[in-house]
């Protein structure tokens, strides 16, 4: 490990990628990308927590399907979601019945799941792994916030968490997308207590392992097509934009986030933008994943981050770590 | 991986641990093994929360002490713990500010954070790392059943949450102790709804990793010191014995459980014993790990067990998903 990143010795291979979209989310600029679109979000379940375990096994399956394999080829899931206990996770592996890894770094998790699945494949020990995460907007608000019911207004920093799932399958076997090399993020807080500025509790994480993920492999930002943080929205992403500024490194040109591309900023009422454990997984596995096949994205910095917050922390007026995790990938023809 | 099982190609070592003990956990019969032992669960803070958080804090310190090394050296972190969205490790990471993989396997985090920091190191990705746990009673009591302050009475199959914290350090130097593989549970679901009753719905999860390594490791029961549950308590450990003895499995000899060891039967008011995610951390990282130094295990497989509830899963009428991971330990001269 070299400032905080971990170079994969073979290539890890994106083999297969599936999404499941929310209503919302399905009205969006990318619905076109999305594999699957729900146009309800309780799924027709007695609750929303179910409505997610319900859309995460989707995911899961909708993954095998695509990939024409059977979950008896799989050799480990990698999974996590927001809910306390990761209970999203945890139920769907009871119907998939695959060896288990469960993770939490909250919405940065993609990122931790993608580089602790690449490191088992890429030297040998699993011969593939599913990575999955969901997240929905009833289950994160009323865990993290207010009930819905209550009806609470929402204030101008809020994001809107992405009601989705989202699965993908590494092997060792080529096919068009690889990653190579993954930054390993540090907790950090900046003493930001707002539970809504999830942008501005994000954001200098972010700096910090684009910082580290830079220096270990030698390269600048130009070096990569695309930038892509996972869900710091217009003012986490703006902010971000400002701290690297400082500090030299340009993000004009080629920096895009998660969270400004899954909603349209006009229209949909969604404040800064989109967040969750599955904005990223939404985004990249569907429209990124699509722009890197056809050729227009040929090296990505993919940067899912995280608030380490819990409703108690909050309550007991503690302010907001955070984590960002960082996966380099690029197209091999 | 073949039977769920990873054969790590090179041994990964134990260097260090450290254990740090609550007040009723330092009244039971291991007491003399603890590294440090606390007269009061609340460590002068103004939660149960915090107290936990500093406890695990304290645990990082002292295993860093112990192992004469500065948080610098140190690659990465594997840590988990009970509490909703881990707040007990995310709080701790952003003192220790190492690269930070946060892990919820439940009270079996402990045996996942085994096996993926030793796959990290013993593939050369990573020099060391150190995998972290902590539970509490008071938080858990609040978080999965009720506030203490409710005065509910326990039930005949309660298990009383281990309030401790403990740390490993993981390297490639060799040590006395290796880690040679690990067995990856999966999630299996018996039908318990009874959160009481952790013991009933991990036995089955424990069963299920114990056939997948004995197969995977071409081994028996006898060719092992010490086969150790992690927190099955009395009622669950003799439920394993007997599921296992259906199955041709013998564990009369050589079976020892955590949630056992941990408290006196008799006098601490325990029901089953202990529990909790710091259960076999406290028991393995200090009776068990200081009696492999001194030769009188010299084969053992560690099998942290978790009950993958939440409050909301149990409130909404679910049963409770299980897991149970094995790592196989052995001295070397």
């Amino acid at each position: 490990m070299k400032n905080q990143t971990l170079f994969f010795p073979n290539p890890v291979y994106v083999k297969e990628t599936a999404t499941i979209a929310g209503p919302k989310e399905s009205e969006g600029p990318l619905k076109q990308y999305f594999h699957h679109c729900l146009n309800d979000d309780l799924l027709k379940q007695k609750s929303h927590e179910h409505a997610e375990i319900k859309m995460h096994i989707a995911a899961l399956n909708h993954l095998l399907q695509r990939a024409k394999m059977k979950k008896e080829d799989i050799n480990c899931c990698f999974s996590g979601d927001l809910l306390d206990e990761i209970i999203s996770s945890n139920f769907s592996m009871r119907e998939i019945d695959v060896p288990f890894f469960g993770l939490y770094n909250a919405c940065a998790t993609l990122g931790e799941s993608y580089i602790l699945a690449s490191s088992l494949i890429s030297t040998g020990l699993l011969d593939n792994a599913i990575c999955s995460v969901s997240s929905h907007f009833a289950t994160a608000e009323r865990q993290y916030r207010y009930p819905l019911e209550l009806g609470s207004q929402r204030t101008p920093l809020s994001q809107w968490t992405v009601t989705a799932a989202a699965a993908t399958l590494l092997t060792r076997e080529k096919s068009t997308i690889k990653i190579t090399c993954g930054t390993v993020g540090k907790v950090t807080d900046y003493g930001v207590k707002d539970a809504n500025d999830m942008g501005g509790v994000m954001a200098p994480a972010a700096l910090s392992t684009l910082k580290a993920h830079l220096k270990a492999t030698n390269t600048n930002t130009d070096d990569y097509d695309l930038i892509l943080t996972g869900d710091l929205g217009f003012s986490g992403g703006k902010m971000l934009k400002k701290l690297a500024e400082k500090e030299g490194i340009m993000l004009e040109k080629n920096y895009l986030d998660c969270g400004m591309l899954v909603f349209n900023k006009e229209g949909q009422e969604v404040e800064q933008g989109g967040s969750g454990a599955c904005c990223c997984g939404l985004v990249f596995n569907s429209y990124v994943y699509k722009k890197m096949l056809n050729g227009k994205y040929k090296k990505v910095l993919l940067m899912p981050t995280g608030a380490l917050l819990s409703k108690t922390s909050s309550l007991q007026g503690e302010s907001i770590p955070a984590i960002c995790h960082a996966v380099c990938l690029e197209t091999e023809y």
